[in-house]
């Protein structure tokens, strides 16, 4: 594998057998999790027929092959809406199989500031969080000044108008008045993922 | 006046005599309060040379003849960070002029959520709130959760970067999570007294 | 509720089941209007055959619970073309679920003073004007010279090419020379609503 | 001359020798008024000692040679806000050096109606009018409403904050209800002179 | 009419019972030309099955009731690339229904000067000339460099990537380096015809 | 201090009194480091005269109290052209002061893949690795594809033209084909300390 | 042909007549290859069975009559991901039906070196290089590094939220630090391919 | 030298002591042409002073040392507007230091054909062109069409308003309607000398 990070296929754009194969190359000369994302249900099932042992998570939209076992690393996925909630799921889906403990909670929006003050003790427990917003994105900069640890902040393409598919929360995310908050791309529930991933790989290394 | 709005003189690219000359016909042919924004402090005394009885508030850069007499209507500026403060400082000081009861409190960062805990008691006291601030503009969500009365929200051009100079704030605050929020130009101190200026009006047509 | 707005479901992405199950909650805890937004015809009937008493407006799109009592405060709904419509009914929908004295005028162009000018009387009278308006959206600068009392301005995503969807309304009514205009997120009739209700609120709180 | 046009030089960027020698070689080859545009006041004189019988027009920064003689194509030029000033001045000074009829009428805001009812008399006595205007640039749509000859509008780069330097004026103006309005480029009074120049042309053609 | 300018009903989002009756409203209540742009085969035999003596021109999209007689005012249509097709059939059919001579030339791309210059003793018997084109819109300083009469640029959104539907055609003409052009509206085959109706207004009205 | 972070100020607009005051006023209540960024040399030693036992970096503009003692955390700052260097200096001298161990390696670009080859080693050594890089930001995903460890992308504003401030650079890392990097701010050497101050801090939570 | 460069047709928005009648036309009036780009397999059928001796390459979607014999000119298509290979295919169809040789390497991603330095000796033995790469476009800069050869970059529209639809690969292989670097359109395999048949004739001319 | 490229400091932001040392290294460790690119003249002068055998084109600010003997490669630098003289300059003085041979015309506007079509014997003489434009951009298409040969594209930071400081002329040449044109950075003479000299450079290994 490269550099220690899980082989993933971008499902998009691929035809079940072209994912089939792929993932059985994979399987084959690479030793850990081997990933499938944003795989459309009729076209996972197709999938798991030709390659045997894979489990579909249909919310998350991920195929998966050799889930990593449990890592003492603890990460919380905190949702700001409703809508942002396929992100979020992506994002707790692919860090759970490579190994992180993960809390996922929904509905957490800034607009309500005791639910947020509720979860505080939650996130103060954990390793990091991630941070899954769209609209104003301004759940982050909350989060980043109730925590002390890694704060990854996904935008997401909720919203209209001058939420601008995204680009509004990526713009407000990476203007945070919270020092040390880190971004990935719009709707990159996988990015964030592998970013905590990365997380976790140094944290055991210093044991 | 134009629909009971104060008459006022924008300052930039114009002389102090042009400045006196406009002045001095706006209290020759209208009643009420005429203003003249973003003077610079030697312009200011300038034009105070040649038009008597005026008064210079030089952090907010306004001259002011005729200020309104004290209005039962109670406005609170709230600003997220030291930047925002000359923003913060036109509207409160347009707003005084044009008789609303003014508080301004600084410094009120939404990364740090027990500053604007600290000051709900004084937000809930009021008929409206002017919120400004630049970078990601969050404290307009927050503080429009906060409170039950008209948010009026002025996003500031600080910050860098990804700021895009006052964009961001701009665009943030218009997809506010917190419904019922409304929003002015970039840096309008002006504008959002204005505003505020109109809400008062509504509310002592109906006493 | 949450600062006294109504509890609001916003429809688009969300199944009749989602829908009704949590319109159903805000039923059982909390008192006042429950609205759901931009809901399709047939989830609209799935909902309501699972929660009893509730009312749609196809045009609105608009689902409604125990709308609020009228109360003494007269907004205008005001809306440049046949285009802005659906956005100036659903402003005028939720105005009037949350218990607004609502008043709509369509097809009132810039292009067309005469139009404007008939209507003036009609303005006037208004505690509150909202004006909705894509293209250039210059509607909002003529309005908000016309009126005292505030104006909130609701940029729409009609038109094409140089339109950008909305953008250009949104940007020509945050830079308007009508002074203390303010400004909505494109296309949000509900969010000029919410502001509106809030006027209400603070104008009631006065008396 | 190319295509009937006059000989333009864009003063930015060349000193007073450069543009003395290009004028004096356009003088010597054409014929034809000879203009040099955005010169600054000490260039100005500078070229004036080297090329005889010129005039400058310091607010417009025009230099002149050889105007034409007084044409029967009346235009108005006609102006939101003190800073659009010298836009319109511009395009007043360049239309009369090729010989239009020209009549300018500053300060004409759309928030203010009956400014513009009240000239609305001469506006209709036009042959075409230029519309000078920054901010929302709504100027254009409501006279493109009051006039059924052609109109030229020319966004101007005033205002700050949303009016990003002219491009809300520009796409509000592309964007106009009123049908059949033509725009030039952010501050290009030049180029709306030019537009009307080739007006006046075809209209002379025909007689 | 408003201003001496045609009645005009934009077709998209109406049904043919609502353009049925705007239309019948308008011939009713008005003299002139009456028409309907954007309309589709289907809505459009609909709405001439509901509303007498109009025609359709389906290449235009265009219905049309009493067309005007011709008028001594000739106007060149003419286009980039086979793509722009659709937008120059607009403006030349807009522009046929209230009486211009119309002729229009397609495919004259400027990577082929030959065809241009082919051209050109058409182009210069022409009162006004409409160019349409689309990616990066060269046409326009082309052919306003070969004519004195004036030229109405139609930016059009063919193209891929780099055009961004139009955007890039549109600021290319805008900063066209042939002096007196004029642009309207992305895909606006419709302004530009009302813009040489207006021009051709006060080229009658001089004679 | 907040959250465990230390307490900063940021220079930009501040005189030299009032950073002194505040400055003076953490170093009473608090505990740990005090920073001052972008700082002025002059403004620097006026500031140092007024408040005891501080140092300044002037390469980095940093002002610095109470440095946090060496922990066992390895940062690499990698920085692609000689333009980046104050970025990585100021991030370099941010980490420094945090306690992280720090080494700094300037003008690796990829267009020498030797450069970044012979630094293999050693970026294998970090616990993060910190990648300051403007223009096409290229850098960071050749790094994140080298290493196992988190990788923090800073764009910097360096380049022109299509480099867009630093826009593109940010743009370009945001959608790196490498897994699991972040992003922070354009030119934020100070937030990709932070960053990576929080993952010292969960590092060694866990031994 | 125009300037020896093939007679192309753009097949979207063309019926397999049309595109019929344009290739018989240009194969009956010149001499060399004539093609059709981006044409669908079914409409790629008609056209076959009305015009003679065509062939069809249906992942590059070209149809091709009249092939170039084989020139001295050797081009690789580079590319960087799966999602990049329909842009590759179509440049390297294009390429080889103008007479150059090709050669297409899949897959060469800058996370991964090794396949970068794998591939050099046959990078280094090329007359050109065409990179075909969407998100952020790096593969470009180092190329551009390891070859003295013209490099033709290709940004393309794969990738999500900050990849903008290959406005930041355009962006970023325009700032490239690999001095010399060209970019075509974004998903232009078409015009890199074009680009590289105007180096095979200088190439050739100086024999 | 880095493949086959010159060594090229890049001035911007260095003192003439740094200028001075990296120059020094390079004529000491390398063999072929050194070059340090937008050097202001009193910079210059102090580096000359400090590194032998050096000259200064001032008009291009280029230092030099040990240009390359002229190839049997010629190049014309056609730039369309005065104001696009300085990066015309840039580009020939830099393909000049590496040996190609150069022809440069200024002041080419396509709205003025005779000169373009007066200059055609000049340009299909060339190995490739340079075509150096601000504004619309549009020569780049024109030229394109006139000849066999590479065509490398400049846009230029000229012109002002919906210009966007280059990005508008960069948007046009790269949807050029001339098949196969390539485009440099906005205002990189550099980039596109520096693709000039790899089009030599594969030119003479055929031979
Ligand atoms: N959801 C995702 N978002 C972004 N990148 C992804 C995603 N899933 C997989 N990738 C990356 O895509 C690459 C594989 O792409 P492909 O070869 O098209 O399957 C790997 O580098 C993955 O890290
Ligand atoms: N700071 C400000 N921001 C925005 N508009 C302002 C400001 N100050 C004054 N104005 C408006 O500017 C107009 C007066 O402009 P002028 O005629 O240039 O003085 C009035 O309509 C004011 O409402
Ligand atoms: N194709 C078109 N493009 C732009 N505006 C149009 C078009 N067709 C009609 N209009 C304008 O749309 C308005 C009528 O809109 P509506 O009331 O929606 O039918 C009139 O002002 C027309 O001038
Ligand atoms: N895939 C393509 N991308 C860009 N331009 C193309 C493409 N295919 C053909 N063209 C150009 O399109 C023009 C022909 O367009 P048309 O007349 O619409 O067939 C010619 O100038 C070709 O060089
Ligand atoms: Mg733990
Ligand atoms: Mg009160
Ligand atoms: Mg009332
Ligand atoms: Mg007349
Ligand atoms: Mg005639
Ligand atoms: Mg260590
Ligand atoms: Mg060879
Ligand atoms: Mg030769």
């Amino acid at each position: 594998r490269r550099q220690g990070l899980p082989e993933v296929v971008y499902g998009p754009g691929k035809t079940a057998e072209q994912i089939a194969a792929v993932v059985t190359a994979l399987l084959t000369h690479n030793t850990g999790p081997v990933l499938a994302t944003r795989v459309a249900p009729d076209v996972a099932e197709a999938v798991l027929g030709r390659v045997q042992d894979g489990r579909y998570a249909p919310e998350a939209r991920l195929l998966l092959w050799r889930p990593a076992r449990l890592r003492d690393f603890d990460v919380a996925v905190v949702a700001a809406g409703t809508s942002d909630r396929p992100v979020a799921v992506e994002a707790a889906a692919v860090a759970e199989a490579v190994g992180l403990g993960v809390t996922t909670v929904h509905d957490v929006g800034v607009a309500g500031l005791d639910r947020i003050l509720q979860i505080r003790p939650l996130l103060e427990r954990q390793d990091a969080v991630i941070v899954v917003a769209g609209m104003e994105g301004a759940l982050a900069s909350v989060v980043g000044g109730l925590v002390r640890c890694p704060v990854i902040a996904v935008p997401t393409s909720t919203g209209y108008g001058a939420a601008l598919e995204g680009v509004t929360a990526l713009l407000a995310m990476l203007t945070s008045c919270a020092a040390g908050i880190t971004v990935v791309n719009i709707d990159s529930g996988f990015g964030a993922a592998m970013a905590a991933h990365r997380l976790a790989h140094v944290s055991e290394a210093h044991r």
